[in-house]
């Protein structure tokens, strides 16, 4: 079985075509990994590519598209609304199939190295890889943005974990970690009141006291009024969606308000809705690995 | 991508290691299938194997082993109990990935024709395949089994769909077609009333005026000293599996029974399980072929 790996980097670069289409074919140009989707934002001057492969091949594409930017897109000329402080701003390795989220702490780290040592680009590992509590959140390690990393570096706590506390001159600081499949999923009320949304927003996520693997706000739905809370679902393992859609349902009830329904953006792992199926089915002692027919297809 | 196929012979030997190993080498020697499964029963003396691969191997390695097993065993010593006509009994294609029913029933006519023309074995088609509705069913084209084959054949409905009307003497005759994959579903009543499961499984069964697509019956589980009604979900995308648990549910309501949980036996396919997931979360506009994160994967 292939072990696979979906890796996501966010380069700071949304602007220029020539680049851009440089990391495409940079993207493509490693056999054993499928350019899944990419996307560049012009206000935030930045794109976001999603990769998937086996474990080799993708731990070689990630590298050849940050020596690719390191090499082609200057920090000290870069603008943009999101927060940034690398060519490479940020690298993650999510685990698909057949592998461990600790397998991909040990690729991010193989990979966070080899950058280091060829590129000369000091890294912060992140998340599951992070090396103590303080840089597993990846806004505290990138505050102060490239233009304040020079001084950053020097601060006691700051040694990059490879590399000197010296920023790559065109190229800034990168962020390489391990983390799990991010799910977004939104849940409708058949209410058009904001305010409503919020609250439960605020009770269900994390940082209100509620699930820790939730992020969750509120948004209204202008054209079809009705509000929405809007959910990323960053452990679908420890925190599965049929909890907080049930607990987004009792909520609700409390304003007399019901949910109407729910969307699922972009990509998701099958597992993730899998274990949905088994929660309301009460499926007694499924196993995923071995019962689902596709896991036995993938060579 | 890859057009992905299932392929579950029965051969009408479950005794003869030798044989049975000689099946196991010819279903290992196409490049492109995988074995998933295979079992034997030494009183039904019969043998299931269980094949995935793309369209042409899969097609490949059925022909195979209908030649492996019309060469290996003969008929005219064949004793079981389950019912039989054919070395080769029963050929059934299964679409599985990025392929339709309809594209399994043209893989089931090119293998059916080959077999024929090369093994000089008279083919029924049945299932999705049938040439006519008294041909989907297998019991009705098996009923007289192999010893009963040469006169049937004779009679004017019973024309085999490619071949003369004349049995293999060794090998008999094989049924091939296309259809959906089975789930084994098992919904666990809190009851040990076998009575109940029965009259449940009677109500939801399509032979009964219930569910089409669902076989039903009612079991008891000796160990637990619960009934159960188990089920056969011959067609997922036709009817869903929380269909038949909701109604379940409903109808042990009169009982004063609940359930109490379920079971899946064997493999199911994802989009089974993920089918049920939307319905419980009321997601809205899912598409499964291009949302499935795994579904990029399959080269």
């Amino acid at each position: 079985m292939a072990k696979i790996v979906e890796c996501i980097p966010n380069f700071s670069e949304g602007r220029n075509q020539e680049v851009i289409e440089g990391l495409v074919s940079t993207a493509k140009s490693v056999a054993g990994v499928t350019l899944l989707d990419y996307s560049s934002d012009s206000s935030h001057n930045r794109s976001v590519f999603t990769l998937v492969g086996d474990q080799d091949a993708i731990q070689e594409v990630a590298f050849q598209l940050v020596k690719y930017a390191c090499e082609n897109i200057d920090m000290t000329k870069h603008e943009g609304e999101h927060p940034r402080m690398g060519a490479t701003d940020v690298l993650p390795f999510v685990p698909i199939k057949d592998i461990t989220t600790a397998e991909c702490v040990e690729i991010s780290k193989k990979v966070a190295e080899r950058i280091n040592k060829e590129l000369d680009i000091p890294i912060f590992l992140y998340e599951e890889s992070a090396s103590r509590p303080s840089r597993k959140n990846l806004a505290k390690i990138r505050k102060g943005q490239f233009e304040g990393m020079a001084e950053k570096l020097l601060e006691e706590d700051w040694e990059p974990d490879y590399g000197e506390r010296k920023v790559h001159p065109s190229a800034g600081v990168t962020a390489v970690g391990a983390r799990m499949p991010l799910v977004a999923f939104n849940v409708n009320l058949d209410t058009d009141n904001l305010e409503i949304a919020n609250k439960i927003a605020k009770i269900i996520r994390g940082s209100g006291g509620g699930y820790k693997y939730c992020k969750a706000i509120g948004v209204m739905l202008e054209d079809r009024q009705i509000a929405q809370v809007s959910m990323n679902m960053v452990n679908f393992e420890k925190c599965s969606l049929y909890r907080t859609f049930e607990t987004i349902k009792f909520e609700a009830k409390r304003y007399g308000v019901r949910v109407i329904g729910s969307e699922i953006i972009g990509l998701a792992p099958a597992k993730a809705l899998v274990d949905v199926a088994e929660y309301y089915l009460q499926v007694e002692d499924f196993d995923y690995g071995k019962q689902v027919l596709e896991n036995h297809l993938l060579g």
